[in-house]
């Protein structure tokens, strides 16, 4: 089928711009019903601590208190769920402070504000976790009783990845979750062989989404004794599912209505709809729970922190002999983090003949984690670009040589051994060394260096559908499952306009909810494109095909001899032998019509990924007296497959660049001994501000996929994933010193320098 | 493919009647919005008088009130609508009695029907046209300019049939909106040759569709100034043209929202949703209208009344030689009247060489007359078939077998010269001869009579889809378009149930407002079951396939192998080999799934209707000192095609023969010469009560359509049609005498006993 591809490529703006700047998109916040109920939560003021009573009498008797629930009321017995959304609330102890204990349900928000300052919880406490490496000691306090079963889902559904040795941790002590080791070759020989060997440990911080909009849901009870849930999420039927199993309901009894993402980054996919949904079951109407900003760094899901003790060898003539690691992923106060994504990328970006990786994932005193943008892959990718660099370095090697040298290709193995597909690794890095920037390193002014840093997402993959309707009005909707958080509504609908041939004004694109969408995962790990927008592709061949065939017979023509354009289609050569849209909607869809309507559906299952990947140079200034770090640019470079919409794809490249600077110099979620956050505000937490974010220069790639649409790959996980390690060595290069822990600060910079001059005095 | 019907043909409940019975529906009217206004209409004490002011001071100025609109307002220049639904308010002149003049918009109900009482217009009153017959004269005054380019759609959308000659209206009086004409043979000659002629002329009132819900609409203003519609609508897609076109809005930019059906029966398409509609774009609040049971009858659309002048000749052979009618339908203030179907069906029942029939819409000072189920035929039905009946006693045959002498058969013209297809009038009145009632009508007391009647429904088809998808907990939900008003959801379930070979409880329909469901045709016309019913089963056999093709690979088996089972697919004779539903969900909708959902569609294009006929034996008995009339039992026979869920079907002959009873012996509405309404109220509108309901013994024939599906027909209306003529010929058979007047009444029949007995004295 000859297909024009012509809005294809095109740097169009997104089509709900215009709608969300004059305030004409709905918010779950926005969402009044009659008789709707707020919840406010009553959190913990203790990390750990037995939970010896709870008093609620006062509360409940202020006026306009609805009810009162504690953890007991909701779950009387058994074992307290091991995963974050499906813990409700606290019955027998808390485990992380601020996590929830009650919640007062009120006519009006204020009303149960109030009353839960009333609500009087007893408490015993307990010694406290804070450290991941203390936690992992077998005479650490456990914080939960092992669960061997719990399905801990969410971790695994933003990449596809897998493979390694799972270790026993039923052997290892209370706090270990999750245990899995990559091993090739023999490290002991490769290190022995090293002419360099670098050896540091790493750590990041727990650092927050901080996405605008908190988290909202709000649960309708409905009459047949179902449930509907309007919420801010990122996976509705994820979320669904979630709910309907935390409550006991078949998942058909539960309907998510996906609403507006005010900013997801992989933070909001199922947190407090199951307790929401708990309550308006309970109390028979619509309730309502949106969290403070507060709330927000208490118990929402930050991404977790990490620690990486690493070791890498390697020889003069630019080959790698080994890399050993141990990386610590401190996973709060519930299970479930990406450990093993880092530990695959962590070997995987070069080849190299000795690997040992052991990742473990241990639970602490602090919030459960969740996702946030390129999950496992930002954290690894700070620790083995540093080192690698450094490598280099010690080796006399120029490292962006270094790196072409070992850069892994299509074929070479994975630490699970499973082969790289086509990656635009080593092109970027080729890119990388042409680039002005880059050559020009050398001819600096003082205390600016430049650095580079390269890093992948795997990408993630999910069946999905999709139909394509021809409306009455000549005008084409696209119908889907998944929620637009990056712009991907934009894309499905020049997709469909490209396999349609017509302007994009023609067509619209609808989310619809559980209970009647077309099914599509969550709008993570970058794969909406690449997979709804197959479905989206084949459902407008299908819609296109029955266009075509309608049109052939109301022009008497051959289908081999039309056209499709502008709400038309038309005989090749003969312009006025044409149908419109509006004509063969009115002959397929009114009384007595003798076609069917147009109404295209498309299935898609790729279950092959294309790993996107993005290269960044950074050009930073170190003030020697404070310790001050300007970033003076950043230069991204990313295999995109296909820039179906360039103008979106940059800014997705801006947006995680901008995060990536937030990771490199600004942000963290800091606990104190005793498991209290230190910064829970965004007054304490530093976001990265307008004048923090450098110019970003953005260059795009295309190595087109073989799967996605047009070639297409994801690409809103890459941009955040190199910021980090290129920032590092760019202050490397300025300063000479290495920082090895996340966020980099002025006082972490001036503590360096000054023990490198006390060393070198 | 081999397809076990176990489900199809049982006598299941309706799935919707326990949380109906148990309260949990919603209709439109208790829809609660933040923010919702409440309309109430200012109707005319006048059936026709031009509007010299409208002051709305008064009520403007009102607490609460937050404004009031004219028909100036709203439509400051051209032309008034010759729609209903599109004559929002009346500008320049009122043309029927409680034509809405003015709309009062208020916090409250209770405030905007207060302030509706001092909304004052001033008022000069025009002679008005009650007669029918008397506005078809020259000299009538004109209810309004002639409309020539009306799209007079809804009246075309119930039955698919077409044909006769179109008179030009142009050359006739100001009123008649319609003409046409059917010929065939010479009718002269053909009476020249009759051994017996019956005259007379038939009168059938307005009939009130008197569905329990009255009209409720609530039109709410999104935020980027689209519109959506809440409505009890039986044709959502046709109620969301009309509204978009109305308000010259792209059909996208308006989404109707099918609410319950509180009872429609052809009186529930579009009728407020474009006044409410565009109040609400004014106000840029919700705003909802719920109409009064009084001003149902003074500005709804009720059935119109009709006048048949008829004259039927025969010959002793038992032949028909000449049919010849004027008839002429009360439109009253707008066109739109099925005319042509009664033409069709009066002349189509029964072969005849010489035909002419005559039909003319006449509009007069009444309200827009619209869709009561099985229009025209009722009508119609009951003239042809008490003056076949008559024809047949004066010729000295038994009526019975009169009717089987000259019964159309497939193949047999219609008036429009169109074949009759596969049709069961034949074999229905077979059946109703060898009926025990039918035997026994010579032994009955004094006073008792039995008579006959038959009658058919031609059946509408109309384009549409539907999908079938597969849910996470192993239950299927079908996505429809279509509106459910007689239990059709029930059967649309059992259609994918049986495909399926699942239980019914495994099957969810859900049907999608206009913006995103798969295309059908409004609820009307005997054909969701007929058409939606055949898009059902292509998605299920695609979810079938499907289904399969998974199962295969997962089991490793050929499809030819594998069988359907309750909730699983399995190796046929390995029952322990087989995969879950559920499993077959995980593997294509859950993260790196290696198959794509089952999500199966079909489409389905009808064009050939499938006629619905029924025969009615009535057994009656006639006080003769006051003219009471005891219906004592009716026997309904419906040729169904196939009676895919008995219990349905026959709770269809059910309605509709009581609904019949109600045309025979109580409904009519009543207007004064000044075209005032004499009975709007049901105090005073005659349904009838259980009492006056006789038992009804229904017999289901099933002669398969070659298009429906399993071989159903549509059977929402036939039932209603031929009960007058029934019961008006067993009332001939008790008395003697003749009733052509609806609704046969005790004090019509005493004056034509009365008026026997003074002429044969």
């Amino acid at each position: 089928m000859a297909v024009t591809t012509s809005v294809i490529g095109q740097p169009l703006p997104r089509l709900d711009a215009a709608p969300k700047l004059q305030g004409h998109v709905r918010y779950a916040d926005d969402m009044q019903l009659p008789g709707m109920l707020y919840a406010r939560l009553v959190t913990a003021p203790y990390a750990h601590a037995v939970i010896r009573g709870v008093d609620v009498a006062a509360a409940q008797a202020m006026p306009g208190v609805v009810a009162v629930f504690t953890g007991r009321d909701l779950l009387p017995d058994g074992p307290e769920p091991a995963e974050r959304a499906r813990a409700l609330l606290a019955r027998d102890k808390v485990i992380y402070y601020g996590q929830p204990v009650a919640v007062v349900v009120a006519e009006q928000p204020d009303i149960a504000a109030d009353a839960a300052e009333q609500v009087h919880v007893d408490y015993e406490p307990l010694p406290v976790v804070v450290d991941p490496i203390a936690a992992m000691r077998p005479d650490a306090p456990a914080i939960r009783p092992k669960e061997l079963e719990g399905e801990w889902a969410e971790a695994g559904m933003h990449a596809t990845v897998g493979g390694g040795e799972e270790l026993d941790v039923r052997r290892l002590p209370a706090n270990i979750t999750n245990a899995v080791r990559f091993r090739r070759g023999d490290v002991a020989r490769g290190f022995a062989e090293a002419d360099a060997v670098v050896e540091r440990t790493y750590r990041t911080p727990f650092v927050h989404q901080s996405y605008i909009e908190p988290h909202v849901s709000l649960a309708v009870p409905e009459l047949d004794g179902s449930l509907t849930i309007y919420t801010s999420t990122q996976g509705q039927f994820y979320c669904r599912n979630v709910v309907a199993s935390t409550l006991g309901l078949p998942a058909d009894r539960v309907t998510v209505v996906p609403m507006e993402v005010g900013g997801g980054f992989g933070g909001k996919t199922v947190l407090l709809e199951p307790l929401v949904g708990a309550l308006a079951l309970r109390l028979g109407r619509p309730v309502k729970l949106t969290l403070t900003r507060t709330e927000e760094f208490l118990l929402a899901t930050p991404a977790p922190g990490a620690i990486f003790e690493l070791k890498i060898g390697g020889r003069r003539d630019g080959t790698l002999t080994a890399l050993q690691a141990r990386v610590i992923f401190d996973s709060g106060a519930y299970p479930g983090t990406p450990v093993n994504v880092a530990l695959l990328l962590l070997g995987g970006y070069y080849r190299c003949p000795n690997l040992l990786l052991e990742g473990y994932e241990v639970l602490t005193n602090k919030p459960g984690v969740g996702a946030y943008r390129a999950p496992g892959a930002t954290q690894a990718t700070f620790v083995i670009e540093q080192a690698v660099d450094e490598l280099a370095q010690r080796l006399g090697w120029d490292p962006l040589a270094f790196r072409l040298q070992n850069a892994s290709d299509e074929g070479d193995p994975m630490p699970n051994e499973q082969p790289w597909p086509t990656i635009g690794l080593r092109t970027i890095l080729e890119r990388m060394q042409a680039h002005p920037l880059w050559q020009q390193r050398h001819s600096l002014p003082p205390h600016e260096g430049v650095g580079i840093a390269v890093g992948g997402w795997p990408g993630g993959v999910e069946p999905c559908a999709a139909n394509v309707r021809l409306n009455h009005d000549g005008t084409l909707t696209v119908t889907v499952g998944s929620v637009d958080i990056t712009g991907t509504s934009t894309v499905l609908a020049m997709i469909a306009a490209a396999v349609l041939e017509q302007p994009l004004e023609r067509i619209r694109v609808r989310t619809l909810p559980t209970n009647t969408a077309p099914y599509a995962g969550m709008s993570g790990g970058s794969k909406i494109t690449y997979t709804v927008g197959a479905a989206v592709q084949a459902a407008a061949e299908d819609a296109r095909r029955q266009l075509l065939e309608i049109a052939a017979q109301e022009l008497e023509a051959a289908v081999e001899d039309l056209e499709l354009q502008d709400g038309r289609v038309q005989v090749r050569g003969v312009p006025d032998r044409f149908v419109t849209f509006e004509r063969i909607a009115q002959r397929s869809m009114s009384f007595g019509a003798p076609y069917p309507p147009v109404y295209g559906t498309g299935r898609s299952a790729i279950t092959r990924s294309s790993p996107g990947f993005n290269g960044q140079i950074a050009h930073v200034r170190v003030d020697p007296e404070t310790g001050d770090i300007t970033v003076l640019r950043l230069v991204a470079i990313q295999d995109v497959g296909r820039a179906l919409n360039p103008a979106l794809v940059t800014g997705q490249v801006h947006g995680g660049v901008a995060q990536g600077v937030g990771w490199a110099l600004h942000e963290g979620v800091y606990y104190g001994d005793d498991g209290r956050p230190l910064n829970p505000s965004l007054l304490d937490y530093d976001v990265p501000k307008a004048p923090s974010v450098p110019p970003i220069e953005v260059e795009l790639l295309e190595i087109p996929s073989a799967y996605g649409p047009f070639g297409a790959k994801g690409v809103g996980e890459p941009p955040v994933v190199p910021t980090a390690g290129a920032i590092a060595n760019a202050i490397a290069a300025a300063t000479g010193v290495r920082l090895t822990e996340l966020p980099i600060t002025a006082p972490k910079v001036l503590a360096a320098l000054r023990e490198r001059s006390s060393t070198a005095s």
